[in-house]
């Protein structure tokens, strides 16, 4: 059966504190929206609709961004969850197949449970609505079930009896339902409630009227997991950053310190993979089988080959692509640039906009002169090339392979195979001179704290 | 009412194995007698005295730093809390009003608690006593309250008997009192115990022997720790460190992972400042809205204006005042410095003792030669000045507007507006040297090997 | 009596899903076997066996790069503890005394728990096994005492009688006996069980047999914690960590925040050092009293005397060596080197191979040119020298005491006491040269962007 999601992602989030809407804010590098949409992608969603309101220019945004056939609708009021999802109406017309709601502030739901409520819809279910037992009740509806186990109907924590209140099982929102089914009772929601909203929880109780059945399924609370906070922020990305330090580890990577690691949400790591303390990943990283990224290190959108070393201190920047068993050391910034497998780049260097050859030496303090206040330009350096040290590279150019560069050197010149480029002024010994001139400025350090 | 504070720091702290005086050991930056300063200043004391005993001048240092008015009196012989306060007594002989005593090492006593405290005292309690609920009472003093509520006397845990020990309401030591029935009553303090010393808890039997009424004021057990060893220090911090993350998330920041931000006591951060993992804050630092502070920074005594961004790994270091959407990048160290609105300093470089106008751009491996050995001297870039890469510039001078250097060129006289500075050797490309030089090395190697 | 110690260290690890042999995975940078043979070492055993297997020439290698005597002794089929005890039963041949065994993968057995077994030994105990009060006995081995308290069986958790499943105590594994009272029973022990493997815990039922005496001894379970997988590893350091912390504050060190300090095993602090945030230590790292470690530091072979101070972002590699109130500060990273009392190197360095005199000052940017491709050379600077900022010392190079060099320049040669040495292309200026050229490229800029 073909499936859409509806993610409801208009509201404003006041309690963010924030200009940006609520779902744009990060877990793991990826907006909340979009850790919803990677759930809907999950189940191999055939359309995805994402209900925008507040801010909506920048959600829509976001969620084209990260899947381009995103459909975007537009809630302009908010008048509640069932009035939000019905502006999804006119996008799934011609949809025929079951419409799963999910939200852009909820970033955890699994595929396995949004598998088993496709699969409760599969046998029978008119409505599934995907419940959690909870903790702390508390202000949650509360999901009650009939005699046979169905879901009788939800109740708000507000209008619930005594009995009903002592229910632990509670609604997470999430619903799904066949598309006709799902707007023909969103269509016979009322708002004759104290926020005059339309809300979606009703339509247990309108489908139960027309003789529906209605399943409850039920994930770890942990799951259903919403964010309405930076606490909550925070919190969903400590529970985030647990459950892939655990993958990491278990899939045989070596994390010294693993509460000190930070992972993007799709950073990819290999085994025997060392990492050590306080290393943060940005978006778009995989690390090959056997690397080692030490201490300090900042990597994001690049690529380390086999058995390379990085850091400490190293600074991985988007097109950095290391290959097998090279080195990046400390205090180092690689940026848009081809590492030669068992090239060495060993401290104080910017690198960027290049290609270094297999097995070159970059000295300490070497830099690319990338940038001419306007474009942009590359340096190629061949294999075995031996860079010295605080020698700047003044792009476009071109050091062939086994050349050196003498130390110091301002290279604004090609350098051919094998040869040596050197631009350096002549050293001068000026005798005693710079015990003569220290002694002067000491004199008249001496004098000025007199005159005081 | 006007109000004095006594703050007690004559203390030597001997399980701090310390030769620092065990109150100016900081959390979050600040001396814990600090704290206890801010505390006494909460509640705009009038007069603030500091009776200091080990280690005494520099405590007494670290108290007019802070606050240069604060009267210091010594404590030459440490006999006692009692002893302790009746050193203060010339220092109020002249001041009529309500008496607080705080402690040089409980730094946390909340504004709140101690209005609690007055309000008492308004109320007509001739003493009032600052307790707390104990979760483990052990061998704290224990309040013993009269059926109407009011404080019958402090017993000490080892004169309790059963009935008493069972008390969970403990003393933390805090007293508030008129000046003069403080030191009256002090003055009646005796020191027939085994320690014999001075206790100022007795003050609350004697006052109820002149049929002056007490009363306790409670407050949370985590409001009156005490730092007594290192241990008590890093727990003090990390209590602290826990609070002011929290009030940052709730004023509407981001911390990506808040147990790895850490915050001085004076720290100030706006709206939607995002604030990435492995952040230290020193002392006097503010960020202003939508600032983005990167991973691995480290920042004191600098001011980020809005929409900033700052790192991964930069150093702010005093005297950094960072204009509206500059950029900070990478391994970049600035000190008293100005750097203007949109201006660049991305990788790599050293900027101390500068103005950077509008919209410059400092290259990779940029550094200020600020310090001849003895002076310190001053470089001026202007606006939309694009430094080289490698650029030494030689203060005192000036770069001006529009003006360029030359990638690796050290830069001694000033330019002119939309100059361009050049100090640059001619650069040679003598051929085939470099892989020539290689193999007579790598021979040397290989005849060196063998001879082994 | 003598103390013999085997280790048995031949087991693969398959749920480490690694490479590597399982006791070569490390904590706080010593391989699990290496605590082991720390815990061997503590009660000065005189002779340490490791029995190696899966991996074992780089177990051997490990353990003898540790210890140069130890005797290795190989189990090529993995038949059983019992069976990998045997294994080292002609390294024992010519032994008088008592054997404990312990493990590879259990790093955490104290001395005073192996001096409580061996006194059980002296007190006529004829085998001595470690139990622990465990948590979840689950599936562990119980002991089953006999009414004097003497140890009367080993029972498997899936042979055990409901009552015996009721027993806390339960089996570490470690166990000691005379030399020759093992390897008679050993000899005895059979392989009749589900796996055919042959189980030291048959020891104790073959003992009692032949009315030996056995008893038990217990210690903390967290002592006998083994490592089985990554997940168990990251415990193990995290434990290990808490651990040094804790005793890292008891001795007099300030640690700001503990939970990010990240010690070696064999890591000394002095009292009254500061260490701050997020800072890592490598193995063989002294820091002397006073000294000051700041934020995100990275230690590794080095001595830091009294009153130097390290960081922020600082990197000492091993054979760095820093004087008595040297600075070693951002961005900073030494090798090899002497660094003279009272000597700075402030910024963005890179100091290898070389002496710095004392009081010496190193600019910003300074590189000692160490490594010619093939072999590395020396730098000496004089006491009191002044290097200029950016400038790249080219080794062999000598700098006098009180000499200078100019900021930017090239050192290739010896500079005498008091000279100063200056290399340097003269400063032209080119008026209005960088304005055209900027309008030239921005018009360029501006046209490919209207030909798009």
């Amino acid at each position: 059966m073909p499936v859409a999601v509806v993610i409801l992602a208009a509201g404003q989030g006041s309690r963010m504190k924030s200009d940006l809407p609520k779902v744009l804010h990060k877990v793991a590098h990826a907006p909340l929206l979009v850790h919803a949409m990677r759930a809907a992608q999950s189940i191999e969603a055939d359309r995805i609709v994402v209900v925008t309101g507040h801010g909506g220019a920048a959600v829509a945004a976001a969620a084209t961004d990260y899947a381009e056939d995103t459909v975007i609708v537009t809630q302009d009021e908010q008048l509640g969850t069932a009035h939000a999802v019905q502006q999804a109406r006119d996008a799934l017309a011609d949809f025929d197949g079951d419409v799963v709601v999910l939200y852009g502030d909820t970033p955890f739901i699994r595929e396995e449970t949004l598998q088993d409520m496709l699969s409760a819809r599969q046998s029978g279910a008119g409505i599934v609505v995907l419940g959690f037992e909870a903790a702390a009740p508390g202000r949650y509806g509360r999901l009650v079930l009939d005699q046979s186990g169905g879901l009788a109907r939800i109740v708000e924590a507000k209008d619930a009896s005594a009995e009903e209140l002592a229910i632990t099982l509670c609604n997470s929102g999430v619903i799904c339902a066949d598309r006709s089914t799902m707007f023909d009772l969103i269509e016979a929601v009322g708002n004759d409630n104290e926020s005059e909203e339309y809300y979606l929880t009703d339509l247990v109780g309108l489908a139960r009227d027309r003789d529906l059945s209605c399943a409850a399924i039920t994930c770890p609370e942990a799951e259903t997991m919403g964010v309405n906070s930076r606490v909550d922020l925070a919190a969903a990305e400590a529970t985030f950053q647990a459950a892939v330090r655990l993958e990491a580890l278990e899939n045989g990577a070596t994390l010294s310190a693993p509460e000190t690691v930070h992972f993007a949400y799709d950073t990819y790591i290999g085994r025997d993979v060392v990492i050590e303390q306080n290393v943060v990943f940005g978006p778009e990283v995989t690390v090959e089988s056997g690397a080692h990224i030490r201490a300090f290190s900042h990597l994001e959108g690049c690529h380390v080959s086999e058995a390379a070393v990085i850091g400490p201190y190293a600074r991985l920047r988007p097109g950095a692509e290391i290959g097998g068993g090279a080195k990046v050391g400390n205090f180092v910034e690689v940026k848009s640039a081809l590492v030669g497998t068992g090239a060495k780049i060993n401290h104080l260097s910017y690198v960027g906009d290049a290609e270094i050859g297999a097995d070159a030496n970059i000295g300490a303090g070497t830099i690319t002169c990338n940038y001419d206040g306007v474009f942009k330009h590359k340096t190629v350096i061949g294999a075995r090339a031996f860079i010295g040290s605080n020698t700047a590279l003044v792009a476009p150019v071109t050091i062939g392979e086994d050349a050196m560069t003498g130390s110091g050197s301002v290279v604004t010149q090609d350098a051919g195979d094998g040869d040596l480029a050197i631009a350096r002024a002549k050293q001068v010994n000026k005798t005693g001179l710079a015990l003569r001139v220290m002694n002067k400025l000491r004199a008249a350090k001496a004098a000025q704290l007199k005159d005081k």
